[in-house]
């Protein structure tokens, strides 16, 4: 039976890629608007295929890298199994950055030609060819090696390393990017040259639209299928230390089997939400956020007792996709909920108060979201052991389809507003996309949480695994808290997320800062070019960004990568074992901190915008706009780091359990 | 050997109790100053004593439901420890508060009539009368309990919820005390009244300089004490589990006597510190800090020797001396060093730059204490086992009483700066009280840095001890992390720290709004008070500020005290040590980081009024004052109640874990 299902998981994952396909093409169908609309378009996908490019080809050095050390010490299945995972994810990312970045536009003008309806259709299709890339790729990818590499399980895990790296780069350096473009465009083209938002002679505008994109899109990506990956790998890695168990064999290939019926419910749903927001735009989404785990879970059921599994191994994966559930919905309230009023009214007392309020709230929101993945571990873990912690979270991110579909629905609304602005395409259009936009905030909110639950669960499977490993080749390991070693990892580990915090939220300053001295050079040099007689160079001013963030994730991207090894081999696997308990749980409240006091700083400021309090330009609104840029780094650089870096010290520390 | 040592503790207890005794008449022989001077010294000495009055009279409830809860489950002997405990540290802070509340006015006039020499004579031995009450109090409290108590060491533990239960009232009570009564008056006086700060028409401005007594000298006293002592009762309790190892009797024993030693050096470094201080301040006081652990493991070698005790033991003890002063001295670079200038030329861009480049130094600052931390853990472990940690967390809080000493001189400063302005003593003793404050500011750090080291190693230490406890008497128990239950209990742990800052920093503005409403009644109600021909009622603000801010401890007091039995009994020993290890990392790192970045702000903001960067009165020092203001209730508010926090839970843990 087992052997039979093979084929099954990269066959899916090509149908997904076939129904992307005909989401493109549909998408392509709608117009592209008026020459001057279109320019602007080219620019801003011309700019997030600069940036692209200029990852990519600093990633291939860096894979290259991980690839020869990975064939010297653990064999070429291994080194396949890296290439395979970066390059599955890496393909993800740019098929959707391609699709997104061609949505955006058709958005706008179909706000303008055809109404809200169809702008929504447009960008939510486009947000789910993200969706279906992300899924089907880790279908073909991981499925497809799977079935290569036949039994030898361990090299899979080279897979969760590739597409950690990209991770990492795309997530990380995309963070520093996001929101080193959007500072230094502001700053120079606002309160130097004087010219609102969004103008078209700022030479830096284009690549503060590339940056949505390169965060929500890309980024937000590249978190998801670390982690949608990670789960699968290690409970696949977990299934195979269980010899002797009956159906080992169906539990090897569960994981992706389970999110082959992930994918086939998400599509389902991508049409259900299509065909109901043209009534409610916001229950449709809704719909399918929690209509897919839904139906997953029901056709869950049936297919794990037809492959004679026991009740409870679905249960556990009930667990984890009910929990899923629930950390998006605590999101959602803090993000979107009384706390945001709460913030916005201690506006009225100045800015220092907006800051302790939304710290607060920040802080408070992490109890939830923590009680909940612990109630998904102690069920499931309970139900069917280590391997059932392993299944839930499998269970949890089978609907990724659909989930990130619904989240980067958000940038391409988003881009259409700004294309809208900068096109000059009038209020009415205007209007609609900030409606879709503000749909889209709630939604990636709820995403966001998802990810992070996602991201600690996977990490929780991959610890596992790796004590499971190790445990199979060193007799007597164990994790024993009151053992000093252990203890002196966990605090190593729970300071890292802290480090990278800070060191991430620097780098923002620091890279905005050569992105102002290229705009400034351009203002300069460029003769005629504030009075509109000149054009721009936009593409130097994403390249400067681009490699001013790069440079700027090596640091924090070397600590993640080395700590691992360095604690592993120096010290002992009990102080990597203690290192990782530690930065898991460091890390996943520092992301739910961060995202949760961004998320409701930045709609705090909206509540404002909106004409509570004052409205625009009252002291209020000043004191919650500082909220929102302290925000800004927050919740789209350091927060998202924080899953990058538990995952890629939790991959690297599972492929090295072999040699420690 | 061993029993005859067990009368040394007390007594060198009362001998250091004398000592105080000796500085309080010396400090008393320094003139009070003129009527109108003394007449406001009065009231905020009355206005601190009616503070502690109605905080002990809340706490004697609280501690009589725990006596009674103590005698139903765990005997007599339990009880009447934490009665002991609970007395010891209420009188060293009563004693404390006292004496600092007559040295602030002698200093004050000391400056006006003698000049800097002699004010720095009478504030800091007005601190070192703190100093020795809590080191005195301590030998006299719990080594005259286990003297008293003989065999029977379990019931020590008692004496550790009873100190704990002071230091919750005291620090997070005394926390939410200050900034509230702080906030209030200056939002009140300044904003609403136009008068200056510290004018004595504001009904709020005693409150306000009682604030500074309560919480950096009472609580701060307590805060220290609890470590204290929490650190002998855990090495006494780990030593009570070596049965059959030699020399047990003498190893049980040595907690105190090494406390006995330390007494010995810090009375002796303060009339070095004394000596010293008439040529170079500064350094006099540094030399305290430094000087008092090196005659400390000087003398602990000779008398670890005479015990018969090996030398593995006195290098555990030395590690702990010397990793309190690494983390003192980190602390110190972060509040002092390169990052201050960083964040105030950040204020250059805005509050929000100041706020984003505070909290990465705030984040950044943890690296190296935890480094540190692990490196005492490592070590101590490594040479003498789980009673390793215990002993080296002896070593680095014996010489309290300096540390304390050089701690509490600041708020005395501090408090004679508030006298000379509100009196109209003139610039020139203005002057002298502000250097004499800054040189405070700067040794406030270390001592800050150094109550947190101390906390998480007694904490640990405690821990240990738990964990040995527990497995006493349970067969099979140990903490393996891959046990879910553990994982479940490291979690919820975890969320502890961020769900007690959350409101802690929340209930100092809720508290501010009653004290608020009171002085607004006042101005209201009291006729002619804002043109100076009536006088205020500052007793009442006091009593409200009181009021509020023990209302609002009394829930994140009741988290941490039921949050161990909880579960404990509901779900598993287990999972209470894993709440432990994640509420202890939490709680260091939340401390560290809260105290680091409180630090940074306040030193950030003093740097401009110096003058640099615009000096007061610009934008940017609008900008550092917003950092400032949330730097408040990080560093006097919330980082301290992390200390208590995880002293409560450990110490709570380690009296119910016979009963799991």
């Amino acid at each position: 039976m087992a052997s039979s299902l093979m084929a099954l998981p990269p066959l899916l994952g090509a149908v997904g890629l076939g129904f992307a396909y005909l989401l493109y093409t549909m998408v392509m169908k709608y117009p592209e608007g008026e020459a001057s609309i279109k320019k602007i378009a080219d620019q801003i996908h011309l700019g997030a295929m600069v940036f692209m490019k200029r990852e990519y080809s600093i990633l291939v050095v860096f894979v290259a890298v991980i690839v020869a050390l990975a064939w010297m010490f653990l064999g070429a299945s291994t080194a396949i199994a890296v290439v395979t995972g970066a390059l599955s994810s890496s393909i993800a990312g740019w098929l959707g950055m391609y699709a997104a970045t061609k949505a955006n536009v058709r958005t706008a003008t179909a706000a303008k030609g055809e109404g809200a309806a169809s702008a929504l259709t447009v960008a939510f299709f486009g947000g789910s060819i993200m969706g279906l890339c992300v899924a089907s790729l880790g279908l073909i990818g991981l499925g497809g090696l799977f079935w290569f590499l036949g039994g030898e399980v361990h090299s899979l895990e080279g897979f969760g390393v590739g597409a950690s790296s990209v991770a990492l780069f795309s997530r990380v350096g995309g963070g520093i990017y996001t929101k080193s473009a959007d500072v230094g465009a502001d700053l120079v083209g606002k309160v130097e040259a004087g010219i609102p938002e969004d103008d078209p002679r700022n030479p830096g505008v284009i690549a503060d639209n590339v940056g949505d994109n390169v965060g929500d899109v890309a980024g937000m990506g590249s978190d998801i299928f670390e982690s949608y990956c990670g789960a699968m790998i290690a409970t696949i890695a977990i299934a195979a230390t269980m010899t002797g168990v009956t159906g080992q064999a169906e539990l090897l290939i569960l994981p992706l089997v389970l999110a082959s019926v992930g994918l086939i419910s998400s599509i389902a749903m991508i049409f259900v939400v299509r065909k109901r927001s043209d009534q409610a735009p916001a229950a449709a989404l809704r719909t399918g956020t929690l209509g897919a785990p839904l139906i997953f879970v029901a056709l869950a059921f049936v297919v794990i007792k037809a492959m004679g599994l026991g009740t409870e191994i679905w249960l556990a994966v009930v667990a984890g996709a009910v929990g899923g559930v629930i950390v998006g919905l605590v999101t959602e309230y803090y993000t979107g909920g009384a706390p945001v009023v709460k913030i916005a009214r201690s506006g009225e007392t100045g800015p220092a108060t907006v800051m302790i309020t939304g710290l607060a709230v920040g802080m408070q929101s992490v109890v939830l979201p923590l009680l909940a993945i612990a109630g998904i571990v102690f069920v499931s873990t309970w139900l069917a052991g280590l391997y059932g912690v392993g299944i839930a979270a499998v269970g949890m991110l089978s609907t990724v389809g659909i989930t990130m579909a619904i989240d980067a629905y958000g940038p391409v609304a988003d881009n259409a507003g700004g294309i809208a602005e900068m096109g000059g395409m009038g209020k009415e259009v205007r209007e609609i996309t900030d409606s879709l936009d503000e749909l889209g905030n709630t939604t990636a909110a709820i995403g966001k949480g998802f990810a992070i639950g996602a991201a600690a669960l996977a990490a929780l499977a991959i610890i596992a695994a790796f004590v499971e490993t190790v445990s199979h080749h060193k007799d007597g390991f164990d994790l024993e808290l009151s053992d000093p070693q252990v203890i002196v990892g966990l605090f190593i580990g729970g300071t890292i997320p802290l480090l990278i915090a800070s060191l991430t939220m620097t780098a923002v300053g620091d890279a905005a800062f050569d992105m102002i001295n290229e705009i400034r050079r351009q203002f300069r040099e460029i003769p005629g070019l504030l009075e509109g007689k000149a054009e721009p160079d936009t593409a130097k001013c994403v390249d400067i960004a681009t490699q001013a963030a790069l440079k700027r994730m090596m640091l924090p991207g070397t600590i993640a990568v080395l700590a691992p090894p360095l604690v592993g081999f120096l010290i002992s696997p009990e102080a990597l074992g203690g290192m990782l308990a530690g930065g898991l749980l460091g890390c996943v409240l520092m992301a739910l901190m961060m995202a949760n006091a961004g998320g409701a700083w930045d709609n705090a400021k909206k509540h404002v915008e909106k004409g509570n309090l004052g409205g625009k330009g009252s002291p209020t609104h000043a004191a919650v706009v500082v909220g929102d840029t302290v925000g800004d780094p927050f919740k789209d650089t350091s927060g998202p780091s924080m899953n990058i870096l538990i995952n890629v010290m939790a991959i690297v520390s599972l492929v090295i359990a072999p040699l420690l």
